[in-house]
């Protein structure tokens, strides 16, 4: 009973106690969250930079608020997915912020892929309002997000952490709990989206190279995902290079070279060399300035082909 | 039987036609490979260079040869599985090797690790002599040796690919066609082992990364093996790597350092640039620069630790 | 006579007009061309953070200011000389900046090693108040600045150029006018000092070969720099790396680092993918994990020499 | 003379004492050198594959042979300039090769740019036989070797390096003594190589950048070579960049990339990372690869401009 108003219903439908939740941002990944917190029984509250993105979860039960603070209003978690630091830093701590609106003892879930930097200062800005901030940092492209198969690190107070877990349990078929810093959670994503774009590169390269050897790719990529390699990840990347489809974009080059940046930016700050993540910085780079940034980041993949001559691996 | 003429033997136990077949080199992989031959109800005949370990084959029903041309004589199929490029050559082509026993008509399986380039002298070698000659390299550490559970990538001409079948599904778990020439395998082959050693390098940095941000690498591993990385690769390697447990050696690093320098060559000649490969070659020569050789090839996941400043991630 | 109280006069010893000058940032560098200012005539008002370093040059003619704005009161001309974007921000921009006491159609001279982003805020700070701005980045160690024998490359509109030219004489033996555009000379900084990383890496590298291979490395240094490299920076910094002396720095680990930061980052907004940048940035992170901050940036060799197992090259 | 002892003569006109000198091996370089040793009053028997390339040196005054075993004969000194190790191999130690003409007690002054794993059997080939091996590298591009303006590098034992210095002197400018091991000078060579290559990446870099950064790079190229950079390979590399002229080619690429090739295998036997040599191999591969095998091989630049998505810098 945080703040009065805010209502707790034990829903009957899941066994889970339904709460009131404010979320705010609905790209593709955070419209799938928020119909799947619908589906679960919450209370949700939704806001947009574009309006028109809210009224598909208006139609499924979704209240609609014209900006952070007031969709934070009430709310006992405020749950953002947005596309970037500038984004986030905006929505929260901006004019009519998330800050402003959020009561005393409510928590902030930042699920973004947001520097570790931007994550201290959050967690700092709003232990001094009283207010509670939890990372839970998110795996799976928007189809998974649809289909509530998220999977999620989260780190932050254990207690908090323990309060967010139906919210989590609803956007997510499983969660890690990594720590209890919030910046933790954003430098494993980091990590994580690193490792991804390692298997894409990898990947090219040996595609490049087999199929410059006279092997069929095709068989190529069915032996090692059929073997060693039997991870969701190489099954994805394997086949969208191979069948050079980078449009539409699962996830967009521009996204994918922001995160290449973060995670060297974390690497500077606690000095660690990463030589992988250098090889990827410059494949983003060098697509960016063939013009990609619309494609999915698997795209870098042309790269290792044109410097192989080749048009297509 | 065996310098007589070539006999076929219907197998009772498995279905299969038992065939007799010469076995070269009895490392590791080469006697849980034997032995699975001989468990298959094939006649096999081994060789190696040290004769102690073909006794315990002895035991289990293999005629020992004294030299390559001995244990080929009357054999359907050789089968060699030795260290590199100059044990394959000179146990083919030395005196007393292979070829000199070999019948016309007969194969030879090479399932070593070898340089595209030997691939194609040894084609060309058994050509003339009226052999046939498959690559059929091998997948997997030497426990999936033993226990018959080996994925085996095969090239050669379709009709002996057919005829070598038995003795292929016999060492493994399931045998991919990839293509009509021999050296096609190697080439995968040697991919493939590129493609471990960007996981473990990628692992090593992004283990070293969030180790230094404070975050339990176990908790790390358990996330990534569990979800997009949910492959055995990452689980060995990530747990090999974690347990900083590199000896004893389940792949030597002056094997991996050999496979590296092979699998550049072969993109040095097809023209094919691998800029992961070379930050890996980096990591193999500061491995052996700082006296790891007979440490497992994963252990120059200590270089990306020691760059970062840590004793162990 | 901007403003009034400004007094131009010719100087009799250099033949060229006498300028009313305010200096900003009098570290090694910036006491050292304050002091060629003095020298050639100039009327100097000087600043610095710590007024201690202020003296010697007091001693010498100069005016003393209490902060940036009182300095630039009645100068024709500011020269700044700062660390990095923080201390040059802080000083243009900040309470008492010299923003606020520079008079209209004066101008301010950058000489920091800043980023290519803060240049073009500060062309637009000083445009909007009616102040010039130029960059002119420095080339030369502490021992040229002392001996006014900089090399200097200056960017911005022409006439401002022109009008400071006798402060730029004062402090370098040559200036090269390389665009009208502030931050392009700021670029070129960078990107000269990039170059200088790319020599001490090869350097690194080649005397480790070398050194391993049994040859004096002295006469590896003799034979390169009398021949094909006889270039001042092949001689600096061969023999810092030969003799190991990295202490006391002449150019500090963390501000190589700082500006191979820069440089990538303007090489991202820039889209150009620069492979060897990314190298030397693993270097600088992996000295500063070694606690090598406070030594001469040329110890990144270091780096090169453990990779090898040397402990000296 | 020539088939009976060895004569020796003084030569009134370069005051040193005229040899007589067998030399194999004339291209580019090769016909320059020769005709220096003729120029400087020494006896020329020349022999080159293609004997056309032979006949301008006859005219000067030099015999001609028919092998390189009736080069050597009679020969104080046998010097080879070679394209590469399977020339210098079977010009040496094939049939009619030099190790069957040259006398007991002379010397087969090696200048090609072999590996250092062909000048160790060299060495002991010519041991065997009594003969001396001194390497002799030479720095420097065909104009050079017309002016005799070479630098070269010279390891051996002290007393035959003192014999031959006569010829070496009127090759090159100057000679430098690197050591007693002929291996050395090979080694030596091959990390010069390197280290132009490394110039020529990071020209490529930084004018890729500051030609996005629009400046003209003219002018950054005036301005580093008049200052820090001001040595030879600076002024060259960076003028042929900047022409895009790689056509015809002072040094071809595909020797370049031989080059590359011998210095990572040297560094591999000696366990030396060396990740500039990686970036630079990767650029050639993909130079080979885009068909550029006749440029110049500072033609790598074009990848770097490729990389930016430029056509030129």
């Amino acid at each position: 009973m945080v703040n009065g108003a805010i209502g707790v219903f034990f829903d009957w439908r899941t066994g889970s106690k339904a709460m009131n939740i404010a979320f705010l941002g609905l790209g593709e990944m955070g419209s799938g969250m928020a119909r799947n917190l619908l589906k679960n029984g919450h209370m949700v509250t939704v806001w947009n930079r574009s309006p028109r993105r809210a009224e598909p979860l208006h139609a499924l039960g979704a209240r609609i608020a014209t900006n952070p603070a007031g969709a934070a209003k009430g709310a006992e978690i405020a749950i953002t997915m947005l596309a970037d630091d500038v984004a986030v830093e905006s929505v929260t701590l901006g004019e009519n912020g998330l800050t402003a609106g959020l009561a005393k003892g409510a928590a902030h879930v930042s699920t973004s892929t947001i520097s570790v930097g931007l994550s201290e200062r959050l967690t700092a800005a709003h232990a001094e309002r009283g207010q509670e901030f939890v990372s839970a940092t998110v795996f799976g492209r928007p189809d998974q997000a649809q289909a509530g198969k998220l999977f999620v690190a989260v780190a932050g107070s254990p207690d908090t952490v323990e309060r967010v877990r139906p919210a989590l349990d609803a956007i997510g078929q499983r969660s890690f709990v990594i720590g209890e810093v919030p910046a933790q959670a954003n430098l494993l994503k980091l990590a994580g989206n690193f490792l991804i774009t390692c298997v894409i590169e990898s990947l090219a390269e040996a595609y490049a190279l087999t199929a410059k050897g006279g092997i069929d790719t095709r068989k190529v990529h069915e032996l090692l995902t059929e073997t060693l390699f039997a991870a969701p990840v190489y099954r994805t990347y394997g086949e969208l290079i191979l069948a050079g489809k980078f449009s539409p974009a699962g996830f967009k080059m521009a996204l994918g070279q922001k995160d290449n940046r973060l995670v060297q930016l974390a690497a500077e700050k606690l000095k660690v060399p990463l030589p992988f993540a250098a090889i990827v910085r410059d494949r983003f780079l060098a697509a960016l300035a063939h013009g990609d940034e619309e494609l999915d980041w698997s795209a870098i993949a042309k790269r290792a082909a044109e410097d192989a001559g080749l048009t297509q691996i």
